[in-house]
């Protein structure tokens, strides 16, 4: 009810603040019988990890997970799941110079009105540093995904400030700092980020991630429509401004002539909706998109005040992240595994009997 | 689990189909002792009633919601509110056409795959029907946060198709069929839908929502962001593609110095964020923007399958609606209500004590 | 979170209060495609309803339930069902010698105290009138589970006061007014009752219920046991003050070398535990005592306070009930079929893959 | 959902098996501004701690706590606290004996048909070690119930086989190895114990807490009354098979005339009810009774089946703990603070407006 709690069914709940001793979670509700891969979780904590690319964030993480319950002799056991990564990188650094004031564009301001009380060293709770859990949750979720349904979960960078990819080529994603599908591009964007650094500015960025292989039927009616759970998800990483659902705000010029997607027997004539029809999925692959606001931690002065109610003007110091946008691939990624994961076990429940003869025709196409 | 129900601690659940007897809900967590103003919950109904404007749906409906329990002599008791509206208007059409296909673009066949079994007369559950019983708790979630903190919840068409509002005017918003601010595009839109309406085809809209006078601090940490709420309650309405909180999509090609709202005694510099920071209201207006998609009910004959898996085509016969996206205005602001109310009370729950002297300066703008 | 729920995914939330216009409820998570047999839930609301004895409270209710939605044609769509009951026997009494003070052993001075406003005719929504929502609610789940499972969910009076009865013979329990299944110990408890009734007391009963042929595997570990949730479920009953399971209160004089029931492939040694083994179904019949306190609601003068906090003495006047724990029989057997049906979805949800060759020996005996 | 959560507001999550290398938790919703006294949760740990007593398990465990987050300078801050137990004695024991069979009486044999897979080794899951986390978690809800609203929540052993304890000597609890009130007993009660040893047999305990001090309002209608809820709470506790609230039982036999407490300015006249109204806190004493079986590892020999499907017989090896219900006694106490904080939060976001002027009447006594 606090809000550190996602998911119904697949249950992820997290703790930790940015420069505490650990950050950590629960996953409760995996089935039993997946025989985790534990490398591949490993991987996509550090696909997230800070100071993997030359862009991203200096503070340097090891972000080892260990897994202390949940599993025997490497096979889930249906029980909960406790996950740890210590912080390693917690140096004492000297927080005076913000422990008294609010950054702008932070949370210091609301969780002191909110809590009266704020652990103030690296945004506390409010740190991107907790979606670690986030991305080692999901990374289960995409096991059990992939190795039941063959789901694919994958993400890319389609635009940072100005520059967008122009193509989609998924052999690149993984080859580049940038996540960025379009290695044209790739030059505009180093020399860019450089620019950024060299200004102590930051920039937004727009993130498309892609679920391909999902059955149809997926999603609850009225409320929980598995569109609004993703919205839901998406909304709820550090820094996410904007959610799309297939054509997205595009949806407002459209004709419905145009945008409804046909069906064949061979499949959808098109791929409009963003797999999803009345909040559940349709067998096509879903696409989501969203925008990722420029971190406010930057080298330029900002105006603010005091705890005590004093006009001032603050600045970062030291190391910065020009773009976090970046890093919230494999983070988003992980958030929509873990809603459809969630999902998956919420239809089952109820529908698990359901026999219908109509093909699949997304499956067909 | 179903997605019947949203919200924690002021939590709405709703029943009904299209053509049942009734649709309705219960609304639990109301605090007690709020004296309900019954004519403005039946004036909320009245602005998203089918029937009401000359563009929208031709189905008539008195939409009259009564009050079953949970309200003592014009007081709420703090008991569950059981809330009915009878489906006047359920007359036996001829279904047979649709029986036994999927019309494109609706949930037709999702839920056919998902349930095995549906009511197909006018979308059964999936029809946004049920939409009525959201404005129906989202007005007794205005009156409450109006009365105890002068919040005020307003929206508007910002855009359909090709035409957009060019200017935010709040006293032309409910004089005219649109809810549109802007008196100067009204000739153009009414153009516009009349020749949809001879097209026989439908548009796209773009719907603006804000909320003035939250008090800063309400949101959760981590998942429960108040606007990853907002963006789950925005997406669950039928037809929405796309939501944004503040800048919102623009935040892709902002500057990290342009976009952080600054921070002085008098107010914060700007409202990019649109209200919330680190998912936790900041004072300011919480500005939500939604994009919803042309209704798939035209009579253009679209391409699709039956449920016994023939091609064949199909037509939407009669009276149809070409901008589902206008009457979704009333909507949005019950949606964004009852997530505000929710908030409140989860806020109260933990932090009813906490005492800060800092000044909440979005008030002192 | 109100308290007007119970249930994950088999949900039941109600409304309603005893001299409102009507009660009722929504049940979620229903599987699609049952039949329901709507006369069987008429039955199961007739076994609760006031006025069937003579024994029980003179109140006449028809107590006709109407379902408004989630069936189609006979059939469960897996969409949400409201279900509704009018109270017809409302008739304006005259509350105001109750309406400022509280009476001993209701829920009067509490409900003052947390709400700070009371519906006092009847008790409001603290009035046993409630429980008819959860007998209809009740009466869908064991239809499901008869149907899909054969699991047979049926309850007795074990003790009425000083009288037990000393046999249980089912065919007995639907053909008197006590659901006795001791016949021997009809004339007993008649005598008793008329002797209650001349003395315008009240007396306390013992209700045993009784689960048949449930699977092995139902329950979850830790919190949500299923033992866990039936007490949760049996407490949630007017009146109830305590709950066993299996042995229950004779365990604490047991050696473990009685207690713990043998395996063998022809079956368990014996059914010490009451059908649950570390919160688990075992495949045994689970078996559950509930006590029910007296009814306060009695014609011997008591003395109380005013809502203004003066001291007085108040009674009971007209009809009254001088056993209220008879007619919790069909209300204890509904709250048992919620509970399975609930953890059958939450099994199913996680476990429905797994593959066990061992045998259930509870299904050999 | 599966069952690893307690409490809505003020929500405990576990994890952790018997041996594997750590259990935890999450304790989400506490309250910000606490100042946690951490030496009084290590207290209440040590309390429960195997090997405390010459009775109870030789297993030793240091059971030191660290609290990974949500505190700051010592002082809560509203965030989630992470919580970590290592688990130092899980020495490899040789489990092949118990590796494919079900011991009698434990949840080897309902985990097998649930999971298809357990960790046979001490339980798993399944064993009494998780309790431990109950024990830190409620110890910070006691800390917080004791310092805002000044509530003692205790416990003691009321019986132990056919040994109970005469009278109630609050300060005698602590100071014995039974948790026993009644300093006349403890001779009966070594000797007996330590025949139980002799014979390699184990006997069941009844357990009673009491909760003073809470105020009058606490508590949900309908379902999730307060007493429903401790039902639940304490039935979800290893080896409960029973639970009473106030005279649990005994009211089968009471008259109304007896049962009700008559309320006087100057309080009640009894406390029949054990603290409770129509489910909601009368400000009376909560009095709750619970009966625990005698432990299934006994050094005897049972008969069983083989998860092969063959059958044999088994017998506990080594240490065992002839009477499990002695450390319930800090688990039942943790429980019942766990269950009044949420409710304490649960009443708090609906009701912290109301207005009553009627004295807490039990208060004056």
């Amino acid at each position: 009810m606090s809000g550190n709690s996602i998911g119904q069914l697949f249950k992820v709940t997290t703790f930790g603040e940015s420069h505490g001793p650990a950050i950590g979670g629960i996953v409760d509700g995996l089935p039993p019988g997946l025989k985790l891969d534990l490398e591949q979780i490993q991987f996509e904590l550090d696909r997230r990890k800070p100071g993997t690319s030359r862009y991203t964030t200096a503070r340097r993480e090891d972000d080892i997970v260990k897994i202390l319950s949940g599993v025997f002799e490497g096979v889930s056991t249906g029980t909960s799941i406790g996950l740890l990564i210590e912080n390693t990188d917690q140096r004492s650094q000297d927080y005076s110079a913000i422990k008294d004031l609010f950054r702008p564009g932070h949370a210091d301001y609301t969780y002191w009105h909110k809590f009266g009380i704020r652990d103030y060293r690296g945004g506390g709770r409010s740190s991107a540093r907790e979606t670690a859990v986030r991305v080692a949750a999901g990374a289960i979720a995409k096991q059990y995904l992939k190795e039941k349904f063959g789901i694919e979960i994958r993400g890319y960078l389609a635009q940072l400030g100005p520059i967008k990819a122009q193509k989609l080529d998924w052999d690149q994603v993984e080859k580049n700092d940038f996540f960025c599908p379009d290695v044209d591009v790739l030059a505009q964007l180093d020399e860019y980020m450089r620019q950024l650094k060299k200004d102590g500015d930051s920039v937004g960025a727009r993130i498309n991630v892609v679920a391909s292989g999902v059955p149809v039927g997926w999603g609850e009616p009225v409320f929980d429509r598995i569109d609004a759970d993703i919205a839901h998800a998406m909304m709820s990483i550090n820094a996410v401004k904007a959610v799309e659902i297939g054509d997205g705000f595009a949806v407002v010029e459209q004709r419905g002539s145009t945008h409804r997607d046909e069906l064949r027997l061979t499949g959808f004539s098109a791929n409009h909706a963003g797999g999803t029809l009345g909040g559940i999925t349709s067998g096509q692959d879903i696409n989501v998109s969203i925008a990722l606001k420029p971190t406010s931690s930057i080298s330029i002065a900002g105006k603010t005040i005091t705890t005590s109610g004093a006009e001032t003007e603050m600045i970062t110091k030291g190391r910065h992240d020009p773009c976090v946008g970046i890093r919230a691939v494999p983070i988003a990624e992980a958030m929509l595994a873990i809603v459809l994961m969630d999902h998956f076990l919420r239809h089952r429940a109820q529908n698990a009997d359901v026999m219908v003869t109509t093909p699949d025709i997304a499956r067909q196409s």
